[in-house]
């Protein structure tokens, strides 16, 4: 029996031989490959065939036959031909071989995405946050959704984007901080997956100023419950890319390694590792980029680096009983080359008399948090919880040279459109 | 044996009777009945018994045993009890009986949310978002992120938040639209579920000035499969919250009726259908809120509106060849009392030259839009989509007077806190 097959998709490459022309297509899965012979198709279809151009959309219907010739394997003999939409020529080369300088790439971002490359990395994306909902629903944690345009600074004035809400000012949410928090009383574990914003004029291979992260907040737990969380979140999430991504890691050329174990430092061990590098740091400063990548490039799995002086963590976190100079903040960070602070959590104070205290030791104005500072009033549990960034996890996963890559339409202090 | 059992819980409510005392607790998966003997706990523990209140977060250790006298059936016997976090007297009542006014309820909403009927509503939506995702993942749809802060107005000019993007203007994306439609090429079928924002100062029950949206683009489709498409989807969730959520349609008196099958109904048909209620409505306008109120009352299954006229949809909507002052929008909507549009959809033009046509027609400048005019040049495959307000769907499900209870933090004109 002949097998017939019908496909549609975009002409990747066009030859041809005397009257014999051969097609790769690049279909929305994969690609097929298509031989058009001028004695089967006739006159019509082969002058179609001939004023075809790179990108053109088409229907190809024909026998679909095994072929030792083919790259495939297997090939579909033309016999309709239709195009659907035709391309002007391209500005920028589609192929994988010659990638376009980046400010082009981005100009033309809504053709970039076409490349194989390209669509690779937004299919591991997707099963990403596909394996990350997935893991906390299989633990019982509600999804829930928390604004996005807010009144007030969520963790103190700067870095915010302001939007004009009718006749008042208000801000886009730099997390979901405060709300995941005050979601804990009536729900007890929680997460969220959305868009963060922070107003920072980083011009860094790991800033966006449009970001997506996977935010938790849980009741009742302890750094090392929040430690474990965050590792076995991120191993399922390699091993569902691996089950679901081999061809796209073979596109990206990645070899995925599963962690199967993590590390953990105190800051100071931390320190000692970034001064060992040869970096000027002192305690009590938070780690720059280039002392963050350099602690990165130390280790082959996960690591999480714990309980950092009070002065670098946000008014929220909880200060160590035995010793307050230190608080209970936890930082993930992805190994290797491309590796990058992954995450920041910890300990949440829920004591709202020192939470004024810490508002007001950071410079911040208790009265633009009333709302806030009174839901810890009424039977608050003891919680804590993380924000993992969404490009920054694809990035150490894939590879990426820069976190631009991780987002289908990056923003940054120069990338506004498209 | 003896089963002990410890539970974390906030105090609902209290009773004394001599020496034996009551106490129901709301923990965080449902309810708990503990009974505190004074002649068991000691002195001290009976002292900390009297001294509680309403939200007082307790642990509660002791035995689990069946009773008959316990609403539930079984009780805890207190043998330890300890305040993890007292509370200061409520301001507004947290059990079902006595609801607040609701804008006491929003300006206390983290208070709010701690009350069964809200709870029940968040896990179903948490249910929501689930089934959705998981029909598209199961279809092979890519989930894709689309950019919030956008440079131009997407679908022309009113109704947008402007954000100051460093020294620029911007804007917070009214909808995914143009962005969906430009991953057509690239991935064939996508969709994407997030917050959209939309400046108007309607006061009604079914706006939202931010809102989630479930958007769905998908090359080579019809009118037909697009109907289809939303019916599956629909059916599903609510087949998912069926099974997923006894316990919350329980408490919230919601018997879920999961639709079999749907109506269909031209814009002609729908205007007279409305004429019929007493409204005077021209061929020619779009639906208002009281008259979709009356159309939605004449259904008990979802319903779909197709085939608009020109001068009420978006510029990116395609033209009937056969008819060009129809166009090809097609708007489902929930059914009864509490029913409302929740959605709009159709095919799209991809015709750049009839593209720009129809947003000069429209009154907006095409110079703004260059971008997204380019993409359709190379080679752009028909396509149609939909976008689906979660807060709408939710509303219909769970029989919702106001869309305001759909979210968590609602945002109105008058709402920007907490």
């Amino acid at each position: 029996m002949v097998e017939k097959k019908e496909v549609y998709g975009h002409v990747l490459n066009i030859r041809r031989l005397g009257r014999v022309g051969f097609i790769v297509l690049r279909t929305f899965d994969g690609i097929e490959q298509v031989t058009v012979k001028r004695n089967i198709v006739g006159e019509d279809i082969w002058k179609t065939f001939t004023e075809l151009g790179f990108e053109y959309f088409i229907r190809v219907k024909g026998e679909y036959v095994t072929s030792s010739i083919a790259k495939l394997g297997h090939e579909i003999i033309a016999e309709e031909l239709e195009v659907i939409a035709p391309s002007k020529p391209l500005p920028i080369d589609l192929s994988d071989k010659v990638e376009a300088e980046f400010p082009t790439r981005i100009k033309y971002r809504y053709l970039d995405i076409r490349r194989p490359k390209v669509r690779a990395i937004f299919r591991v994306r997707s099963t990403l946050l596909k394996a990350a909902r997935e893991y906390f629903y299989k633990k019982g944690f509600v999804e829930l959704n928390f604004p996005i345009i807010i009144a007030t600074a969520t963790e103190g004035g700067a870095n915010l984007f302001k939007v004009t809400y009718f006749d008042k000012i208000a801000y886009l949410a730099q997390s979901a901080q405060l709300y995941k928090q005050s979601a804990i009383p009536a729900f007890g574990k929680v997460f969220t997956i959305g868009p963060s914003f922070r107003a920072e004029k980083s011009r860094t291979r790991k800033h966006l100023t449009e970001f997506w992260q996977i935010d938790v907040e849980k009741a009742l737990t302890t750094p090392d419950e929040l430690m474990e969380i965050q590792f076995r979140l991120v191993k399922y999430i390699y091993e569902k890319i691996h089950e679901e991504n081999e061809n796209e890691l073979k596109i990206l050329n990645v070899k995925l390694e599963v962690p199967e174990y993590y590390h953990k430092l105190s800051y100071e061990e931390a320190l000692e590792v970034i001064k060992r590098k040869g970096f000027d740091i002192q305690w009590g400063d938070d780690f720059g980029s280039d002392e963050e990548r350099a602690l990165c490039n130390e280790f082959d799995v996960p690591f999480f680096v714990t309980e950092f002086p009070e002065q670098v963590v946000a008014f929220y976190y909880k200060l160590k009983d035995e010793d307050p100079r230190m608080a209970h903040r936890i930082d993930m960070y992805g190994p290797g080359q491309y590796g990058v602070e992954w995450s920041s959590g910890g300990l949440r104070e829920h004591d709202p008399k020192r939470l004024r205290e810490r508002m007001i030791a950071k410079g911040l104005n208790p009265e633009s948090f009333s709302w806030y500072l009174d839901m810890f009033e009424y039977g608050f549990p003891p919680h804590g919880g993380f924000g993992i960034g969404v490009e920054r996890l694809l990035q150490t996963i894939l590879q990426l040279e820069k976190i631009h890559e991780a987002a289908l339409y990056p923003r940054t202090p120069d990338i506004l459109e498209p």
